[in-house]
């Protein structure tokens, strides 16, 4: 039996970032049978965290840009209708990249078995990559504790939110900067952080607490800048992201002086060294999200044809919690 | 007894640098007696570190320029003559700042006691504070060891030159980074250093090794530029000092987003942080130095009215080892 599908494509190359109508969608015919070494899969949530518009411009991790008609990146949850190889069975939950598509067949190796016991959509929030990549910057690079005061930058944001609540857990006190009084509400008042400035407000730097420990830093180098002065002697500043930077194509730049001055650790975060402890991270997660004390926000359309739409809310920092795309089930 | 001794000072202040001739000899009387809470103290040797120059200037941890006619700042070592304090007797060999001087009374809290066993003028290198500092720096911050590749800028200098002998001590393979065939040769010959780069070779950015483990910075942007695509990943950047900085004005700045792909560590080293732990490198030291594993090039000039000159020197770097003016003994 041969399946029409549609998937949402670039319709011509967008170097300078996407427009709506730079996507179409488009019908493809899935084979009878799948083949071996490929997996049949039906997508429920697509997840545009904030690297997506920067890949679609060949911006993240040197990788090309998806061509007109490729397959666009995002992770995916979604479940197997058939599988052409063992460890994947029709029925079962997976996470991996499928392209923005009602249904596709994709290579076994850019998926993974997930527990649907444990949520669907969260897979790809607080148990997927953003998840993973708030508990490595916070515990495995940093060492968060009772006595750190943390700082979280993009706190209203996939990655950002999950940090500070991690911070929280494990005792320590934690400010978030977001934009607009949405987001700082967001933060304060359903991810629990201690407070949260808004960097639209004027003067915002002055509301930057003192003897900060730990910066988790998403954004670049106007918060970064801000925040330095502000740092304890040896405080601690983890690079997640520079979104604001793949964004405007400028380059971060580190101040050195300041960086002795307070003797500060800086290290880059690449949440990719991490995923073979994924597991760690889930089974640490998995009891505080079930009892509420993980949460996160979800900024939701439904259904493909919205999905451009959705991108471009991203790439312009108008989303508020991790946007998604509501695809089926 | 009333006494005159012979003290360098400024004529003029010298923001953009001091010249030769802005500098002056005073004499000064030292009274009869040393008044409680002081130490008359004989200076043997004078350090004129590259930290000088730049205090010279009042660019050195924020203190102010010394006005004209005060002492001047610059670590010596030296014999007590007399003493109005417990803990310093006449006899005693110490370190401290005594500014320029043939004799000095100075305060007790200046100074501290070194056992002339170990040596005199090591006191102010290898045992002092460039000792500290690269001991603070290869131990403290990071834990060189025999996996490493040690990448040293300003290795024929009073801190680079131990950093590299300490990582050779703890068996990590070490590169040099200095100016002019005479600067390399002592980096390898009398260092021990695996290998050492003239920067003032075209091409010699090509020359640093791949797959450093751990740089020591002491110069500025234009090495770090150069050497951080040839980091490991999470290879650590130890940034000790920004003398090319200090020079010319201009802020040092990191681009983050090669920071972030390699995982890079940088951190900012303060050896004054460490100054509680001197007996332990002391301890660490005094026997790979009594038995030539831990040398030291002095670039000696003799006599107070040779200072001024030295100190121009050591301002545009042409000194070649650690930079001393011999005042007595």
């Amino acid at each position: 039996m041969r399946r029409r599908v549609r998937e949402v494509v670039l319709a011509r190359p967008v170097p300078d970032g996407a427009r709506v109508e730079d996507f179409e969608i488009v019908e493809r015919d899935l084979p009878p049978r799948t083949p071996a070494g490929m997996v049949h899969v039906r997508p429920l949530w697509l997840a545009l965290d904030p690297y997506v518009p920067q890949a679609l411009r060949g911006r993240h991790m040197g990788a090309p840009a998806p061509a007109p008609g490729e397959p666009l990146p995002g992770e995916c949850v979604g479940i197997v209708l058939s599988s052409g190889v063992p460890g994947f069975a029709a029925g079962d939950h997976v996470v991996g990249h499928a392209g923005w598509a009602e249904e596709a067949i994709v290579p076994a190796d850019r998926l993974r078995n997930v527990d649907p016991a444990l949520g669907t959509r969260e897979h790809l929030g607080i148990l997927g990559m953003p998840g993973l990549t708030a508990w490595a910057g916070m515990t495995q690079l940093a060492s968060v504790g009772p006595d750190d005061l943390v700082c979280v930058d993009a706190a209203a944001g996939s990655v950002g939110g999950t940090a500070g609540q991690i911070a929280k857990l494990y005792g320590a006190r934690v400010a978030g900067i977001a934009g607009g009084p949405e987001k700082t509400r967001l933060v304060t008042d359903v991810y629990g952080f201690d407070s949260c400035i808004d960097y639209r407000q004027g003067g915002w730097e002055t509301l930057i607490p003192a003897d900060i420990s730990l910066h988790f830093e998403n954004v670049g180098q106007r918060v970064l800048d801000a925040v330095i002065p502000r740092l304890r002697a040896y405080g601690q500043i983890i690079l997640c992201g520079l979104a604001q930077h793949y964004a405007d194509g400028s380059v971060a730049r580190l101040p050195l002086g300041l960086v002795m001055a307070k003797r500060a650790i800086v290290r880059g975060l690449i949440v990719y060294d991490f995923e073979e402890r994924r597991d760690e991270w889930i089974a640490f997660a998995a009891p505080h999200l079930k009892e509420g004390r993980l949460v996160e926000a979800h900024d939701v359309v439904v259904g493909l044809e919205s999905a451009a739409a959705q991108l471009v809310s991203v790439a312009g920092g108008r989303t508020i919690g991790r946007p998604l795309v509501r695809i089926a089930g």
